[in-house]
């Protein structure tokens, strides 16, 4: 049994491995030989702690994600959030590896919509609206700089003080970024990101102007919301996995929509953005298949070393 | 993070450090405190492969076991069934051990059974029957010939040549084994063990006399039995978990019964036989938590090592 420490992982871990290895997860998705099953969502003993058990088998890889989420852990300097990764050997079920991966997360939940930015996106998109300032927002603001030729960000938070503190971080990066209200954000947008734990829509659909890509991470549990369901109408629906997307993800609040899995556009099965003045929208729900991927990927890259 | 390996573990593991474990487990899984978490029951690449991961939480152990199932793997030479368990830190939610636990996972269950032999079966019970004749059976016999003083073994198989082999295994134990029907079986038996993969009854319920200890373990799954309902109202009813037991185990076969768990016999909560002429029946469904108290016993010995 392999065991990859999270300072191995956080080492071995780049924008440019998770693109890879989630690209090539959100392809695998789409194949009849890859199975998702039953998310256990259980609890620890201190109060509020809870862990997740989210488990996948591909073709060539099986296995499961763990996180926990310790909310007294920050009174002990200690993250809240733990990922680990296990994988099974697919032929002969043995335990092979476990892939410490609590930044890893971060990365390769950013890479699922730094992808579908590469896709569905103008080549040309240069302003990047995030919505959110936490953990997450930074990854992906990091993430989508380096797929499109970002020269202004702007954040929209609720709370000033994080807001301005982001926007600190991010200059301080080398990137270029802003404060802004939701509507300003969303009407200067080519690219709009959402990474927030919202149960409401963030602004409105008449904001958006035609040829903008939105990428929708924050939705993952049931009566989660960041987007305004009348903008569905005018823009082009895409997910990484129909199934969960329409139950847990973003796309629970659709009906009758039809939405394409990303996976088919990255393979040309579908096509992506028909024309530049497309509205297009990704919906992260978040796949154990992407986890299988990136932690076969830090497990080549620690043999290769 | 502590990993043992199979080597390890199958060094460390013995019947009476399973019993002191299991014990433990079967009055944990009492407690208000404990919870199970519902099975994952996945599937592998390849043709009939399959895993499982079975979760709990106790006021002191957070974990999960996987067990694996990759049934081409006996043509490699390679067991087809594989378990590992695995621990979070309760205080932190961290991974802190992964515990190979194949050959370990066939004490545990047979200590379930022992540890119910200890409290319901009579305690001059002399005469053994055992339904079955794989892997987990000798360690049935194993388990059990440690808690009481039994003399003769009988063994009632389906196939006579499996059933030959059984017996002289035992016998080159130094156990008093021999081969005998179902009705034979009952008839001279003070304890009966089942441990099958049937579906329906093995015996019928007169052949039982007053003063039977029947340990059911074979029972994991819906549509499972190995014991005639006709015997219940004879019978006070006992098992591991009830509400996993009534759906999974032997009891699903039952309505509206009083079923004890036994860890309430164990703190004397309940009692267990009230006299000699009682006919019990306990029903091993198998719980995560018999599995983190095995692990946990496993960690204290290799740190003490």
């Amino acid at each position: 049994m392999i065991y990859l420490s999270e300072t191995q992982t956080a080492q071995l871990i780049s924008h440019e491995l998770a693109y890879v290895a989630v690209k090539e997860a959100l392809v695998a998705a789409t194949s009849s030989e890859t199975q998702l099953f039953p998310v256990v969502n259980a609890q620890g003993p201190q109060v509020d702690s809870m862990f997740s058990l989210k488990s996948a088998c591909t073709e060539n890889l099986v296995g499961w994600k763990t996180g926990s989420y310790w909310p007294d852990n920050h009174q002990h300097g200690i993250p809240c959030h733990g990922t680990t990764v296990f994988l099974l050997s697919p032929e002969t079920g043995e335990l092979v590896a476990a892939v410490a991966a609590s930044q890893v997360n971060a990365y390769r939940t950013a890479a699922a919509d730094a992808v579908a930015v590469d896709y569905l996106a103008r080549k040309d998109a240069s302003v990047l609206t995030v919505f959110g300032t936490g953990h997450q927002a930074q990854y992906e603001v990091s993430a989508i700089v380096a797929i499109r030729p970002i020269s202004r960000v702007i954040v929209v938070g609720r709370n000033k003080s994080n807001t301005d503190i982001f926007v600190e971080k991010l200059i301080k990066k080398g990137i270029p970024a802003e404060v802004g209200t939701a509507q300003y954000g969303c009407e200067q947008a080519d690219i709009i990101v959402t990474a927030t734990t919202a149960t409401a829509p963030l602004f409105q659909a008449d904001w958006v102007k035609p040829g903008t890509h939105i990428s929708a991470m924050g939705a993952d549990k049931v009566g989660k919301q960041e987007l305004p369901t009348e903008l569905y109408p005018r823009a082009r629906l895409f997910c990484d996995y129909e199934s969960q997307s329409v139950v847990i993800g973003e796309f629970q609040h659709t009906t009758n929509a039809s939405i394409t899995e990303i996976g088919k556009v990255i393979t040309s099965v579908a096509i992506g953005s028909a024309n530049t003045d497309d509205i297009t929208i990704f919906d992260s729900s978040g796949i154990a298949v992407q986890d299988l991927f990136v932690a076969a990927k830090l497990l080549e890259m620690a043999n290769v070393e």
